[in-house]
């Protein structure tokens, strides 16, 4: 799409022209005391307080397909997707790093609507814009992003603590995301056949913006401060909520039992998955891309998050040897599959 | 060359085991609290010091070819140019994450070989490796890494603290890394016209392994703590002498005027060169990827350096209305040209 707008080479600025031009309108808050321009940035860390890191990469092709997903949409998405992963330690994300390389069919056009994306998800979620590094690559658009956040050491939550009857909680909805891929393959495919077809998206905006405009759970780290819930273990939901509960029962030591009925779906997410022939309770499992938090607490906080509307209970840990299982809507007990989604 | 070598199919391990199984010899030592295996690492800030903070970005066919440049070697230098970085602060690395995408024309073991340079590097560099993502890619292989370290505020050395009358001082000997390369891209034409042909690199063990080995300068971080040496500006030379004046002169509004006859070159280089009938002294100016550093010193702290064979006083910062010179053997005033090597 990107294509036809105007269109100024990216080697008419060169390497340190280029970033320069794209951080211009990037400014620095936090504990940053120095951004892009030197050989390294400098952060003064808040005393008392530990460091979060986490990493995340982004292919053309493998993560992402840029025949119906905008470039500052994906320039967002690739922030928020490494916000999700400080949330998830209950820390708060402060400053990111992007590298970025660009084969010689993106214009500057392009790269600047990737970098309006970085820079509206750095200004809603308060965090700068640090470092990075670009270069050609020859095939493609691939996205390096790191996101650097802090924690107080008592609160940062692990994959690893959940116990025996702990609660199992999700936030939000789940599927979405996955659905909303679906949808916009539906309509690329249809396009491709015949490209006077107008895709047909209307009442379906929930699941394409869960899937082309995600937000990271800033509300929940600090909701669970507001509600005094340190869970005993946290993860992101990144690759499905079957493989997010195979990461924690495996880093604790416990099995989990889902209840079907209780996993959080959208109806736009139920009628659609409906509509394809899918299964809304798989979507949700194996789906991937939803960004939402999935944590253990100890059945002495159930009464600080009951009935909240941002939190739902889909279950509890049970001993390992019992390993995984989902009690199906008719009272069926299955083993669970982790099915998550792999860039393999 | 890792084609031949017994071939393990990475799918067969998937995302996760593939990380796994690739961190698994690492040990983490530093001020790292959790590495690798949560959605983020844990670092524990030393009291006092300022956490830095450098990111690079290695592509295929741009930055290495796998023709000649052995996997091992690769994962060596991708980590060695990250810490450079760090060194050029006048901070201490003590953690990278390394990111990968990887085409299907790579096997397990050759990543593994990969991981073996990055592991050598982490080791010597007493560096922990605290995360990453690794992907597929639909060509070719790259190589995403940020680096962190730690400084004390009042020893941060940045590019923008040179003053006019500093002295211009680089470690070490230029334009090797450059020569390694042209000697091999020599070799490998020389191979591909004619397979039977051995490769004929007597003599040259010098540049090839500053081209394929290179270090980063630790000692020089500590010779400087060890000459009380404050250095005003300082920056690593990745894309060649002449491109890190003009990056220094800039930051910190001053020209500087280079003695030709005071750059330091290797006889091989300088042999190789004039064998290719190339300049010696642009191979140094504009070659890169030597990791030296570039400093500027009060005219104060001369005495404390003098003579030492690590560093080489190559000339002085003027004011930034007179430029960047460089003054010829023969003793004629050039304006210099930054042609410093570009990844666009």
């Amino acid at each position: 799409m990107f294509e036809n707008a105007g269109r100024t080479e990216i080697s008419s600025l060169g390497e340190f022209g280029l970033i320069t031009h794209l951080s211009k309108n990037f400014t620095i808050q936090n504990n940053t005391q120095l951004g892009i321009g030197d050989d390294a940035a400098v952060i003064e860390p808040t005393q008392g307080l530990h460091t979060l890191v986490s990493t995340d990469l982004l292919v053309e092709g493998v993560h992402f397909d840029l025949s119906y997903f905008p470039m500052k949409h994906l320039g967002y998405k690739a922030v928020i997707a490494n916000l999700s992963d400080i949330y998830a330690m209950n820390g708060k994300p402060k400053q990111i790093t992007v590298s970025l390389a660009l084969s010689s069919r993106f214009s500057l056009e392009a790269v600047e609507e990737l970098y309006a994306g970085i820079q509206l998800a750095c200004e809603r979620y308060q965090v700068d814009l640090i470092g990075g590094d670009t270069s050609t690559s020859k095939q493609g658009l691939m996205i390096s992003i790191t996101a650097i956040g802090e924690a107080n050491p008592t609160e940062i939550t692990y994959r690893s603590g959940a116990k025996v009857n702990d609660l199992l909680v999700v936030t939000g909805d789940l599927g979405g995301a996955y659905c909303g891929y679906q949808l916009l393959e539906r309509e690329k495919r249809v396009y491709l056949d015949n490209p006077s077809v107008q895709p047909d998206l209307a009442g379906f905006d929930y699941i394409i913006e869960r899937q082309l405009k995600p937000e990271a759970r800033k509300d929940i780290y600090e909701l669970l401060k507001t509600l005094q819930i340190k869970p005993s273990a946290m993860i992101d939901i990144s690759d499905g909520l079957a493989s997010e509960c195979f990461h924690l029962g495996k880093a604790s030591n416990v099995g989990f039992n889902l209840y079907e009925e209780k996993i959080p779906i959208d109806p736009t997410t139920y009628n659609f998955a409906r509509e394809l022939d899918l299964d809304p309770t798989l979507c949700a499992l194996s789906g991937g891309e939803d960004y939402e938090l999935l944590l253990t607490i100890s059945q002495n906080d159930y009464k600080k998050l009951e009935n909240h509307p941002d939190f739902t209970i889909i279950g509890y840990a049970s001993e390992a040897a019992e390993g995984m299982h989902l009690i199906t809507k008719s009272g069926n007990k299955h083993a669970l599959k982790a099915q998550g989604w792999t860039a393999f």
